[in-house]
């Protein structure tokens, strides 16, 4: 008998029908004698139409209001799952972050989770009712409701998990499970069984939509094993839990890919000390994340910076760039949003050395130029041309031994 | 200064056009230095799409998650407009039921207010912060949100009034005021500037649908100054206030009708005493209320008993009948749902005998036939042919003085 706590997200709950398809997924878990804690976000669509309105009456709308209008998607949801599990015969009860309570600090629109109070709901638990939480949601000091930001019932599911002191987190999604890469662009990309917290991290920031970053840190720094697999078929999903379950470890786990960055490169910076801080300080205080960085060795005195930013940065970081040129003394800017940043993870690469080098020979046999590395202890990620974004991932997927049949 | 409750209804925060308008109206009270609480309707047609998504799924659905669901309506209109008045530059924030609170009685679904805390708003309208304020809804001993069914918005607006003791409730509707009678039928109905509460409550209940008749009895049981007045139109409205207020009283304020009750006669019930508790215990035990009663003088030990329901209610009353026949021993049923209840209602008649003969007469003039009359203080009632509605309702309407240029 377990105590688990399972997620819906938008789509798993965008009608009637699926909602009810919900009530037999979390039937069978209470029929199996388990404790159940549900965590729901809004029906598909909702939020977009709620944030939509904020929008149109204000563009800088106070978000304590927004989060008041917003947070009413999941109560909607919450409700109508509980009457349906009612009406197949399973107790249920709806529960508002603000009943629980779910504490949040008081950045409304953005929140962060600051503590559950879960004493009641095992108490209900224990006693075979349901409870059907509102993902999304908290309340602040002030007593009114926050929000987590966008994607944020992830995180409330994790969070809810760590506080009642789950056996296991399902995130019940549109895709059945963690690959090993885009199953869209190799065939042959595998479901992974287990995927370590630091892997579904590296996977996840770099372009692998599963799961929003913010829950995966929080499972690892709670150790919840989070489980992510579909609403839809009836599939064993993806176990993201610490790297000592996975017994096999695979030297490289997942081939990740995103091209949603830009290349920036500054050209004939004068080679002097302080100079780095004084071109990223300018894109810092534009609010421009930098990502890759490489800085070519001096020639007459000057240098070359390259970067990475978000596409939708592009525009601001050049801005900055533009106002700061005297103070920094640089030739010229060239941006290239025609890139693709490709990365191979895995915790395996720790004690494997010689795994950046396999990628970097496969690039070249295809004859694919590297623009940009940058490397972690589990992750080493490269710079290329956007057309050769597939031909790159195939490659890498089966030099690694990462295909299956 | 006044201190002023604004409550706006669902036709009147539609659209994010109709919320701006209704910016507009709370920016001229406040301008003119009044402390302003708003109390706000779903947005038309979202509480029905609420209430069928719960009935879909469970046509008998827990009323406490009925409560979570459609109370969501009136949360998302106070986010909303508040927004929409900062925005406009007036200070404002949103309240629901059970962050003032708002405390009700456990019965979800049709709760009843017990007690409205509003020391906290009235500090905040003191300092000239607008409290906008979710209607229809409130909290329960449970810690959770109870709805006051359907229209109960009128009965917040009325509630807060009492709490805040405000100088004034201002209704907004869809119709500009109060009237003489329905102004589609006689079109020389005038508005009336002023109306006793007890006036209204008879007007409200017997088909003149301005006010919802829980918040006229607590308008007058708390000495609310209630007003009815256009969202749209820019028009003096209908004050309804207590009879002391009303200087000149007419003898008749208004003619209503209602084309909604049907009319039954048992047939040859035999007289003894008892029987009419048979009759009607047998309706009472189906729930079936029952309205105007004539029972005929009795020939040959039985005797004719005539009554109205509401036409919903004529199937269950009939079966209800049916099955008692034979313990109450009647000839036969006869059921007619063409028929029409009009009433003149008025503070005056009172003092001023004449008033139902003036009625009887009106209508024997205009051929008229009269099937059942009741009458109460300042009310008499009678029922007639369905097909004389309009023509009944004129000719009181002149033969009262009611006309207007």
């Amino acid at each position: 008998m377990d105590r688990i706590v399972m997620k819906f997200g938008g789509t798993s709950v965008a009608t009637l029908e699926r909602i009810r398809n919900v009530v037999a997924r979390v039937k069978r878990e209470t029929e199996a004698g388990n404790e159940v804690a549900v965590v729901v976000s809004a029906m598909a669509g909702v939020t977009n139409q709620l944030v939509e309105w904020c929008q149109n009456l204000s563009p800088l709308h106070d978000a304590r209001e927004y989060d008041t209008v917003v947070s009413t998607g999941e109560q909607v949801t919450t409700g109508l799952l509980a009457i349906a599990l009612q009406e197949a015969g399973v107790d249920a009860r709806s529960w508002q972050g603000w009943q629980i309570p779910v504490r949040t600090d008081p950045a409304h629109g953005k929140a962060r989770i600051e503590a559950i109070q879960g004493a009641e709901l095992v108490r209900r638990m224990r006693s075979g009712q349901v409870a059907v939480v509102a993902g999304f949601q908290g309340i602040g000091a002030d007593n009114r409701i926050t929000t987590l930001g966008r994607g944020g019932s992830d995180t409330s599911a994790v969070a809810l998990a760590a506080a009642l002191r789950a056996d296991r987190c399902d995130i019940y999604t549109d895709v059945d499970g963690v690959y090993t890469t885009d199953p869209r662009i190799v065939a042959k990309a595998r479901k992974l069984s287990k995927i370590a917290y630091e892997e579904m991290l590296e996977l996840a920031s770099v372009g692998a939509k599963v799961l929003q970053t913010r829950s995966v840190e929080l499972a690892m720094k709670e150790r919840v094993r989070v489980q992510v697999l579909s609403s839809f078929a009836d599939l064993p999903g993806t176990l993201v839990v610490d790297e000592d379950e996975i017994v096999e470890k695979e030297i490289v786990t997942g081939i990740a890919y995103t091209r949603d960055d830009a290349k920036v490169t500054v050209r004939r910076v004068p080679d002097r000390p302080g100079i780095a801080a004084a071109v990223f300080g300018a894109l810092a205080a534009e609010h421009v994340n930098v990502d890759m960085i490489v800085q070519n060795i001096a020639a007459d005195g000057t240098t070359d910076m390259t970067f990475t930013v978000a596409q939708a940065d592009l525009p601001r970081a050049r801005a900055a760039l533009d106002r700061a040129q005297t103070q920094i003394g640089f030739a010229e800017i060239l941006t290239d949003p025609d890139v693709a940043k490709i990365s191979v993870v895995g915790v395996g690469m720790r004690s494997h050395p010689g795994v950046a080098n396999t990628m970097f020979r496969t690039l070249a046999e295809r004859g694919i130029n590297i623009q940009v590395i940058s490397t972690s202890e589990i992750k080493v990620s490269v710079l290329i041309a956007a057309e050769y974004t597939e031909l790159a991932v195939r490659a890498l997927h089966t030099a690694y031994g990462l295909d299956g049949t």
